[in-house]
């Protein structure tokens, strides 16, 4: 039997179109992998009997009723009052609540107020979660047959409670049978195009394994589940899939399983022994942004220029001033030099450059917006190549940071 | 008196987390610009019986009920079967209907099958919306207090036909009274500290004006909203409250209205005429990424020096290396000189420079995952200061950054 799940975002500021609810949809895809089928999602206002009401139409049709949203300390946040009284209970201290809270609010050098201990308060009966990175924590509630979970509304907050606590939690109760996910992780290629690539293979699929393309920015993921009762089973039918697909699409795979790009390209930075440093115009530090957010990456990362000006470029980079008044700093010319030379003044092993109009302003008549140079350089050669990606700034910044990665990815690879 | 409306967004991909919901939020938006309040988001799956429970709770609490996604040509398309059976009503061609689909085929060059004639059917007494931008039109339909409003799910379709047709359409029906908002930003300052400060004020807020706390990362904003008859006075009555308000915030009010803290800190350095450059180690670039997505951001922004290893610390930054081995390198004296000399070396205004400790690694006894010292320098004087974050990487990495931030504007407010 599947277990039945609800999600309900509190919130005016979701209502009034000012907040877009991602919360939703990140802990839709969580509870899909368990096999846990969300059957109805609810925005409430911050007003008690509304709350009360998606609460009450809720309990009858899920066994897990998850909550985000009215959990700060300030008076518009309802959830846990009207959690209680829903429940019919007392609020209490929650004294493992409060101990956690004390600790946190100890270390950072804060004052504990009356507002903040009053985080630790929830409705009797509660088991309090864990709120590593905010001050309140999580409230776990049940009765009869249904598990009432409320969480903060902040996504970062609410996503290590899911991840250390609840997911374990809820995997541990509901799921019976097995289940088995993995996931291919591919850059370079559309899904459009992959899609063409895998429709024979995915047309032969055996029933008890489903397969679902997952787009983000610059890649796309393809998720296998396979479900049955046997665990070793299901991983060697699914590890069998892999290798039969993973022919028809080797050179855009970046890694199997729960691997970012940044990460993967950490892994093969150190495998080989390489270190790298950049050169960014355009995307004005975001590339080292994604390189330095991985653990451990002062290992193998030396440093960055950003160089927005024309005369960082020169004095700094050693950019020959000829070649960006003849050709311009999104210039091919402009993009190997800044590698080769960052590759130099860091002494590094690797030179990664990017060089573009990110827009809305900058374009001219042969350089539209989203036009972007990216070079590498090693000790064997240096290259560069041009890309045209989007009308909108921030996309145009992420997707040169991801192509870049996916570029010092497939030379690492290649080795 | 309020109309309320509720959004009911149909598809299994929004359930299990593969697409993202942005269709409600948008209109959301759309409707409290009209004054219509949301009381109420729901996502239903593809099943007939949870889409007629979907409906009956709305009609009960709703005057407009507004329906997005299941209205393609195919099977798993339910809307319009299901409206029909709610009302009790058959099916039965709209011959407007299809008079617009067959002059939109017959424009494209395109042959009418029955799948696409089947698309001008709605359930009885309906009346057709027209679909610009696509085939599947629109559906209205009354009974007695209620409308029901039903839209495809492809997002520039449906933003279409709302500013075409059924915004006016509401507009004229519904708007009497006025609404009005109004964002105070601030940096710098918890939730609950913020609280604290504004408790009195808050209590005399006059009772048509609501006052909501929205925090997101290292800032919080606050949300004003009047209703009432007269939008002049609703005006004036918020700009009044914000007069209270300030005296008791105004050092931690970066800006009040829809700017982001990095768009105001490009605002206060092009007003001051300054420019600026950063060199940053545990944020690895991020600092120089939040000022470069602004638009138009090379007018002040130099650059950056992304400085990873002592070496580039040493080399590019000349730090004293006798101060990186006594002092280590997340210290006072390190950031002081690495924020003064990326100020000489770019020739800017101002030079902000972060080192700390970012974690997961490199805690020391004194120093533990979180610290982070942040260093200001102009022409007039160079200050630093330490704090301790969180335990998370990425969050100390955001935490720097925003607060590197929030040092530069109130620097510059002080001017």
């Amino acid at each position: 039997m599947s277990v039945n799940a609800e999600i309900i975002t509190i919130g005016d500021e979701i209502l009034y179109g000012q907040t877009l609810d991602t919360n939703s949809h990140w802990i839709s895809g969580e509870l899909d992998q368990l096999g846990i089928r969300v059957i109805r999602k609810t925005t409430s206002p911050d007003k008690e009997d509304e709350i009360l009401i998606a609460f009450e139409e809720a309990e009858k049709r899920a066994e897990v009723i998850l909550i985000t949203g009215g959990l700060g300390p300030t008076n518009d946040d309802l959830t846990k009052p009207t959690l209680a009284k829903y429940f019919q209970v007392e609020l209490e201290m929650n004294e493992a609540a409060l101990e956690e809270i004390s600790e946190r609010y100890e270390r950072a050098g804060w004052e504990l107020n009356e507002l903040n201990r009053g985080q630790a308060i929830q409705p009797m009966g509660s088991t309090k979660i864990t709120n590593e990175l905010g001050t309140a924590p999580g409230i776990w509630l049940e009765r009869n047959e249904t598990i009432f979970i409320s969480m903060p509304g902040v996504p970062f907050e609410m996503k290590a409670m899911m991840e250390k606590e609840i997911l374990p939690k809820l995997k541990r109760r509901f799921v019976k049978g097995k289940i088995h996910h993995k996931i291919i992780r591919t850059g370079g290629i559309p899904e459009s195009r992959l899609a063409e690539k895998l429709q024979d293979w995915e047309k032969n699929l055996p029933s008890h394994i489903k397969l679902a393309y997952l787009p983000t920015l610059a890649q796309v993921k393809l998720r296998l589940t396979a479900t049955g009762s046997d665990q070793e089973q299901l991983e060697k039918d699914v590890d069998e899939q892999i290798e039969l697909c993973m022919p028809l699409i080797e050179k855009y795979v970046y890694a199997i399983g729960n691997i970012e790009l940044e990460e993967r390209v950490g892994q093969l930075l150190r495998e080989n022994n390489k270190t790298i440093a950049c050169a960014e115009s355009c995307t004005g530090g975001y590339l080292s942004h994604l390189i330095t957010s991985v653990p451990g990456s002062s290992d193998y990362f030396q440093g960055s220029y950003v160089a927005y000006s024309y005369d960082i470029k020169e004095k700094a980079l050693q950019v020959d001033p000829e070649v960006l008044k003849t050709q311009g700093a999104v210039s091919e010319e402009v993009v190997i030099q800044m590698a080769k030379n960052i590759r130099e003044v860091f002494g590094t092993s690797i030179g990664v450059s990017l060089s573009g109009i990110a827009g809305p302003g900058g374009a001219t008549k042969d350089k539209p917006v989203g036009t972007v140079w990216i070079a590498y350089s090693d000790g064997e050669k240096t290259e560069a190549r041009k890309f045209v990606f989007a009308k909108d700034r921030k996309l145009n910044i992420q997707l040169s940071a991801m192509v870049a990665l996916n570029i010092i990815r497939s030379n690492l690879v290649k080795k």
